[in-house]
């Protein structure tokens, strides 16, 4: 696996392509088949009591496959989740922000999959842990 | 199974402990082991072309299976999701909302699971299918 | 969707391309869309206690999607399982037969999806309950 | 987390617990926290071709879970799966056997998570891989 797109240019893109959560997700990290993205711990997403949501928690999961995929094929905005599987088993810590950190387990023609451990950080033990499969629209 | 609270109980209890997402989700029906929940169609989550996001589809799923568990063991905002499992299947229609059609599969002392059906209303195919596990807090 | 294999073509299909589990397996009923087998309850696929295991709902479960999807395309050998995700909900009846009610929620032209209920039979209440996801092979 | 049960208790726990699987599965390494189990190549759970069938991975895995969880709590029957969601990503090696990974990404007083990577032996890509959910039984 070859990374095709870079830092800065995929934080334009998803700026771009989700542009109504700009400001939420910000790449850490970019490797051959990882990448580490973090979730900036903001009002929008918290729950009662000032931990990070499950739907937060989902979303991060999905950007960061969706980057993890990206940045390995090119910037397609057509790549979809097919599914995510996500299991909750912490509750986050209070006041930081999330760390992701996807490993792309497979990348096929027309599918990936991709397995992403959330913890807060400076934590070791995960908050949550997805595993999604994204389809990757055939090249013209 | 038996419902122990109402609809507009329910609906003030949620906008109380999630009032960010104020405005997003309406209670269609409630029958014992049974729960409709509509997700309005609004500018927060949509994705580019005007369908609705994986995110908001997870986001239906959750608070679906979260209001199925609640009507039938009372408030309890402790209630937390453990897993979640779903399938995208379909782009959803633009411009109208999504109903999730969720059922109890199995409420039992600290776990409940629940199937929720997610389609673009007005059409039959499904655009989602989610099955989530709920941890039912003790009863103190 | 319409059947284009009968139930008697099947169950010779399954026999040839599974001899491993000959006699484990019968088809109950076939319907666009819908297919319900039965697991015979048999020693191969006890836990201890005499209740069927889990591995043995898997499989049942599995085959129950590979049928489903099977009597729309065709006999195709080269359908894959991509993709399980299974909750067991309740410990299966001692000494009666499972039934796996399976529904079709996608026959796309590379995969399919189908939910597959589990239930001992003459028991209402679900002992388990899957969703796979199946590749289906381009046609030549 | 600390290893309760040793190997050779473990494995013969095993086979009291599961005699008709004797011979299938072999524990190669245990560790705290993790866990590495062997699925011994054999006629009973081949696939036309001579791959490893999606059942028996489940199997693997599955027991790699029940192992991981009971070598920190000890031998008890009555752990069962909640929960468990496997990616099959690509064809085993043919005439091989399956190795499976463990982690134990969470053990809590009632439910444990475990993740399991699925690889044919000398070969780097996963086969399979899959995220468990145990319940444990509570201390009498």
């Amino acid at each position: 696996m070859q990374i095709v797109v870079g830092q800065q240019e995929m934080e334009s893109f998803l700026e771009e392509v989700f542009p109504q959560v700009r400001g939420m997700f910000a790449i850490e990290r970019m490797a051959p088949g990882e990448i580490v993205m973090r979730l900036l711990n903001d009002e929008r997403h918290l729950r009662p009591g000032g931990t990070v949501s499950g739907p937060a928690m989902f979303s991060l999961a999905d950007v960061t496959a969706y980057v993890g995929v990206m940045m390995h094929i090119g910037k397609q905005a057509l790549a979809v989740t097919l599914h995510c599987s996500i299991d909750f088993m912490r509750k986050p810590a209070s006041g930081v922000d999330i760390l992701a950190e996807g490993r792309v387990l497979k990348l096929g023609k027309s599918l990936a999959v991709i397995d992403v451990m959330l913890t807060s950080e400076g934590c070791d033990d995960p908050v949550a842990h997805a595993t999604l499969t994204y389809s990757i629209p055939p090249v013209r």
